[in-house]
């Protein structure tokens, strides 16, 4: 397989939405606290499967296939911590989180 | 690039787990009629990555990235669906879905 211009370009795109998609999941959860419908298995099932497509992506030598899912697996662990963080949170306390961005 | 049976395998595996990850998520939108916590703008990005992915998989004849995101694709369609049809009838209605399998 031979990476052409276009290929690459065309798996920048798709590293790029697919990563920062999870951005404005991050902060939705840092805002409101709140990430019961988001279901743990899922966020840990994905990614792992992110850090075996980093994998891949090294094994392969696909730059945009390393650099997406190393961002990507950064965005997952923090959402998997802060999702930990806020049920804790609301199984000992006000169902609130206890950073100092906390709403009323 | 070369794709080595191992290269093949990892993808797959890889694969197999950012994929099958959204299946409880689907399940657990469904049954509990919830989907707010679910950020749109992340679900409308990451789609639209996958099938940019999906384009990627097709241009380079990479079969585990052209097979994962194919079936990813069609999980996240499902996700959105499921979240407007609940968010509309939270809307208009008891703030439950109206689908057969609705729970009190």
């Amino acid at each position: 397989m031979t990476m052409t211009p276009l290929h690459i370009w065309m798996g920048y795109a798709a590293g790029t939405l697919t990563t920062i998609a999870f951005l404005p999941q991050v902060l939705h959860v840092w805002h409101t606290k709140r990430a019961e419908d988001l279901h743990l298995g899922t966020l840990v099932s994905f990614t792992v499967g992110v850090a075996l497509w980093l994998t891949y992506g090294l094994l392969t030598r696909q730059e945009p296939v390393i650099l997406a899912n190393a961002v990507t697996l950064a965005l997952q662990a923090v959402i998997i911590f802060l999702k930990l963080r806020y049920a804790r949170a609301a199984k000992h306390g006000s169902g609130q989180g206890d950073h100092p961005g906390k709403q009323s």
